[in-house]
């Protein structure tokens, strides 16, 4: 497989994709409820999702197919075994509908559980974040640094507010500690855009504890290519096909706030 | 006083201080730390704080200055009897520093107390919004609609975390049921721009419980006009000059929220 010409083409695309979602913020979009209120899906999500499972059969019969609305037709294969890509037509359906800003497509491409490419667009700041694995991340032309030490009481940590009162998945007591001692919180309410933030330093941390694969797939590509650091709670590996309770770190501030939720367990 | 010459004036002035911002996201600032580690201030606060003390001096020298930097020499005032220019020079500072976006210029021009003119401006997304009292309010060139009426469910909360875990200024736990029973929650690390969100729809409701005058006084001309509530958690009105524990809400959403706080006090 040659890779850089993948990248080429799946960026293209990318651009042609994120071109209708920004004249759609300019149109009023049809919004359906999925499994609740808060869970919602518009035509466009279903659009995109089918623009790339298009062009990838046409251009790149043997790859398989992994999105969010789940419209592929072979959904029947093993990914550890296949080349796959991993898609969120519109990662933060939320923010296109209330906000016509803060969301991404995003797009990870692996072999056999590799992580080979990873792009994350945001059309509206016309931002795309994009790496091949092994050659450096960038953000549009430019090359991202790798990250840089930093103290916890410097870092600007990503949480949703949802996981800091009694909830379903975590104990929300563990975070107090590292809430009161960063320098900053925040929540922009897209997966694919915090971890890539996470990549080019404007947040240290983004933690999210009900993750599917193609809101992360695409971030981890690049966020690895910084030496961003990628693990469980318990401080383990995890698979991008099975991605839940997650963090996404500048590796010194998660070693800092892994030593807060401890001392907070312990009380 | 002719308020729309102020208005056209003040509006020239704010675009010309956002070009100082946007160019100097491009270059390094100095930061320096305040009280702590998590309160910052850079040599660009200064700079355009005092870019408006001196226009303010020459233009309108019968008016007073009120700004975050303190560095207006006409402190000895009481604002309820004067015109006074209510200034954020960078409102966002921190995001201002580790993000180069999600930062305003916010000003507020106030007549014996009573609000005449709001300016919040965004110069990295070029989005100026902008009202004279009774005149509606404007995002660029385009009219902001009054806030339609909306439940809980499909609003989207904006409140720090800091908030949700023990602190000094408000008990942790009464916003455990609006939490889980928003359609979402965001925290953007901007005061100014988080009531203007509210104002175009981003968003339905912010909480802030320490603020000062200059965080909120352009934001408050522009929601006022779009029908936007602003209370403290006992719903009452308060004074741009004693801000503190305070929220800027689409009216419906806050009815609802306020019964959910009520309820979890009496748990």
């Amino acid at each position: 497989m040659n890779w850089n010409e993948v990248y080429q083409i799946a960026k293209e695309w990318t651009y042609e994709a994120g071109e209708i979602l920004r004249r759609a913020t300019k149109e009023s979009v049809n919004v359906e409820y999925k499994t609740s209120a808060a869970d919602i899906v518009t035509n466009k999500d279903k659009e995109i999702e089918q623009f790339f499972i298009e062009q990838i059969k046409t251009s790149f019969p043997t790859h398989f197919f992994l999105g969010e609305e789940g419209l592929a037709a072979n959904q029947d294969f093993n990914p550890e075994n296949e080349i796959v890509w991993i898609v969120d037509p519109i990662d933060g359906t939320t923010n296109f509908v209330h906000q016509k800003r803060n969301f991404a497509i995003s797009i990870g491409i692996y072999e056999k559980g590799a992580p080979r490419i990873g792009i994350v667009y945001d059309p509206i700041a016309d931002e795309m974040f994009h790496a091949v694995a092994g050659q450096g991340a960038y953000l549009n032309e430019q090359p991202l640094s790798k990250l840089e030490a930093k103290a916890l009481e410097e870092a600007n940590i990503s949480i949703c507010q949802y996981w800091l009162v009694p909830n379903d998945r975590v104990d929300h007591t563990i975070f107090t500690e590292m809430i009161q001692k960063a320098r900053g919180t925040r929540y922009l309410g897209s997966a694919a855009l915090e971890i890539v933030y996470v990549a080019c330093g404007r947040l240290e941390t983004y933690f999210d504890f009900r993750l599917s694969p193609w809101d992360i797939a695409g971030g981890m590509v690049i966020l690895q290519e910084v030496g961003g650091v990628m693990k469980t709670l318990e401080n383990q590996p995890f698979s991008v096909f099975s991605p839940q309770i997650t963090v996404f770190s500048n590796n010194d501030v998660l070693k800092e706030i892994f030593e807060t939720i401890h001392r907070e367990k312990n009380k």
